[in-house]
This record gives C-alpha cells, structure tokens and sequence, in this order.
C-alpha cells in the first residue's frame, strides 16, 4: 500500500502509482454495484436466476441479465443448465469466486461500520439541529 | 460472511441478506472506478488537483472535480484553500479515509493477483491457439 507521509521514509511515487494500477484493475473487472453482492448471493450454493433477483433486492431482470453475462465471461460464475422438463438453469460461483473472499469479508465490516457511523451521525443532528 | 453450503451448517438466509446489505452500502458511497483510486493517490500526503489528475491517469478534470465534491460530502476528503498569493488550493484526506486501509489492501492484493491470472491464461491462449 502507497505509505503516509513521513510515517514510511523509503515510500516512493511508483509504489502508490503501482497500488493505484492495482486497485484500477480490479474495480474494472468488479465494476458496478452489483458484482459483488451477487457473489455474495451465491456464496449459499446454486441459485436460480429469480432467486439471486430476490436476494439481491432491487435489482430489475435486464441488469442481473447483463451482471451474470459479464461475471461467466470473467471466470465468476458457471451457468448451468439441466435439459430435463422443465429446463433448469442454475447459476454457481467458480472457485475463482473464492479469491475474492477476504475483499468481500473487509468490504462486509466496513460497510456496517459505515452504516453505525451514518445512524449516529443522523441522530447528533436530531439532537443539535 | 455468507458461509458455503456444507461447510458452515449455521449459515442462515439472514445472514447472507445482511452481508449483502453491507456490501452495497460500502459500494453506495464508494461506488465507481475512482473513488478508492484517489484515496490511495492521496494516501502520500495532500496534493493539488493537477497533481491528483497525474496519479489517477486517464481521468477528466470534469468527473476528477465531481468525484472530489462527492468524497469531500461524505467526509473522506478535506478541500483546504490556502488564501496567499497565488491561492492554492490542496485536498487530503480525512481520518475516516483511514478505516478503509485494510480494504484497500486487499483489494490491490487481489488486483495484482487478478492480472497475473489474466496474462498467464493469455500466454496460455498464444501458445495453444
């Protein structure tokens, strides 16, 4: 990671511009805001296309379309489709998926923390204003 | 984190639909490709916005502008007018632009990982194809 000012003397431009390529690559390939959640989504074991909808909430059909296109390209997910009566098609994680376990985990704690921190946030304001 | 199926019998539906839930709220306020990009090119210390635009890349000075009032509004930013003559005008970050460290890592983890994947299969595709 690109070191504080004077906290890390041998820190040098080119590890922060190699930090920033890093991240940049990675939010390219996670773009959007529903990437993520629907792994998350999967992480429960195969689901149907009308399940991930519901848990994913609010999410319209063209999107989730549009998002598990993208992530079998990307080597996310594998769609599945079992040729009985009916037609079954399920949707799974790729144990590439796996990889993104611990973003996942710390994007997880820092987005509850940053809701307890807008709740608290709103009530001083309550309470000031 | 949503467990796996079979591997963590406790998982529960409620679980899932809470770390879903956190997910999208840490992506709501850090969402699109340049957000956490600009916290790592800050990270080095305060900086002008001629010189945020050099460490970001390929970024217009429109969306540059509107990225910094959005970061700035949700409190990871600090926009400090120095009133001499020229004025000069520096943006740093903000304490709370630290809990986002471990996030940041591990996302420039799995970023540089990422492109190693992506080169290797690549190489793979030019030697096979």
């Amino acid at each position: 990671m690109c070191a504080k000012q004077f906290k890390n003397e041998d820190h040098t431009t080119e590890s922060c511009t190699a930090s920033i390529a890093a991240v940049k690559d990675a939010l390219y390939v996670l773009n959007g805001k529903w990437k993520l959640p629907l792994i998350i989504a999967l992480q429960n074991g195969p689901k149907r296309f009308n399940e991930i909808q519901r848990a994913l909430g609010d999410i319209t059909p063209k999107i989730l379309a549009k998002e598990l296109r993208e992530m079998e390209l990307n080597e996310f997910v594998l769609r599945n489709v079992d040729t009985g009566t009916p037609v079954v098609v399920t949707y799974e994680l790729t144990g590439y998926s796996n990889s993104l376990e611990t973003v996942l985990a710390e994007l997880r704690n820092w987005g509850l923390q940053h809701r307890k921190k807008i709740k608290a946030s709103m009530r001083k304001k309550e309470v000031t204003g």
